[in-house]
């Protein structure tokens, strides 16, 4: 069935109306009066409809049925990365939220290369948030996860600790696994930090320490920095019985 | 510790001498006398050598220890996957060898939109093979894993079958999970086969199970084609006790 995103304020409880993007989506797809097609508030919420009025500008649905979107995970995954070199968040963007994260964010750290100023921020977190969008859409997400930046590493750290598992991934960490950090005790919200191309500063990872993450590794080889919050993702959704 | 690969019968007990690509890869690199490095041959042994001399053309090496290669996953995955679009079949053999894969293995399949063919395969398969070559380099791996391409549909079958856990990833199963596949019994061997962008189609889903192939679940969330084998890499490696 066709997934359709509206703002939750466009919801209405009877007949709901698609328009702008949705309604250029929905006359692609040459969708007909009788079909039916999902609308999801992003927040959680779903309404089978049926197509009862097909516009030039818009598709009137009439809502069948309202259920809670069953496709998102039980566990709640923050992935939390450094800001990587060129295109590589959009890509962990797009795949983390396939894999069913609930946001993703940005963070400046010592070593990243790429640090987005101010004013361009702005315009490109407007596009992460599209990226987030349509691989929520795609992937068949009841949800979308929000993209957001942090100012600083210490506030990255901040927010990650308040996790139930609040995990840092470090390339010399040899003892700790991700496997023994998760099975320590029961988690419901998950916390995923992972450095640039670089890696972290010893220091940085020391004070990650002191803010109450704990230190894992991802195995022996080195992960680059787009596929390790992508590796920790999966592994997490898959110990926490999503697959 | 730099990483070269050479070729098995390039190793030799005592002294050893980089040249081609290792050594220009070396010079960029400005190796000096008395450095360490890591000399790997792909299959599993590795040598810790000092370089003895720097010359323009090589590199040569005193061998002090060898050996077996301590990156390498116990498990032994094989990634089988059918031919993709554009460059995902290149973004797949990178992240799968980073992921610790023992081979990837590309196949035609009913849906597949790519098709590479005869005459243009072998330069591919070039391409592809040192793709996973510079993975394997990078993430610091003892093996490279090989790409392969069968003809057909049918012999990926017959090969993936072959392991202990041949598994099929299908978006319309819904009851068993990886997780389940993978607790009914121990294994050292798995082979995870993927679909194409469209999909598999029903039929060639039945063929699996006739060869053998177990149907499972990634989870309620639709993944691209080039997600679904790297999402299930990371789970496997993770409950094989990889990290």
């Amino acid at each position: 069935m066709t997934r359709f995103f509206v703002a939750p304020e466009d919801v209405k409880q009877d007949f709901m109306v698609l328009t702008g993007e949705n309604a250029r989506h929905a006359k692609v797809l040459r969708l007909k009066n009788g079909e039916q097609v999902l609308v999801c508030d992003g927040q959680g919420r779903e309404f089978i409809c049926t197509v009862s009025d097909v516009s030039p500008e818009s598709i009137g649905l009439v809502v069948m049925k309202e259920q809670p979107a069953e496709t998102e995970a039980a566990v709640k995954v923050s992935v939390y990365m450094a800001f990587p070199k060129a295109d590589k968040l959009e890509h962990v963007i797009q795949k983390a939220t396939e894999l069913g994260a609930s946001e993703i964010v940005a963070f400046p750290s010592a070593r990243c290369v790429s640090r987005p100023d101010e004013k361009s921020l702005q315009k490109k977190l407007e596009r992460w948030q599209k990226i987030a969008a349509s691989a929520a859409e795609q992937s068949g997400r009841g949800a979308i996860p929000q993209v957001r930046v942090l100012p600083s590493y210490k506030a990255a750290l901040e927010q990650a600790a308040k996790a139930d598992k609040a995990l840092l991934f470090y390339e010399n960490e040899q003892s700790t696994t991700l496997h023994m950090a998760l099975q320590s005790s029961p988690y419901k919200t998950v916390s995923l930090l992972t450095g640039p191309e670089g890696g972290l500063e010893v220091s940085e990872v020391e004070q990650a320490m002191e803010a109450g993450l704990q230190v894992c590794t991802l195995g022996k080889r080195i992960l680059r920095c787009e596929t390790a919050p992508l590796c920790a993702l999966s592994a997490v959704m898959y110990d926490a019985g999503e697959f």
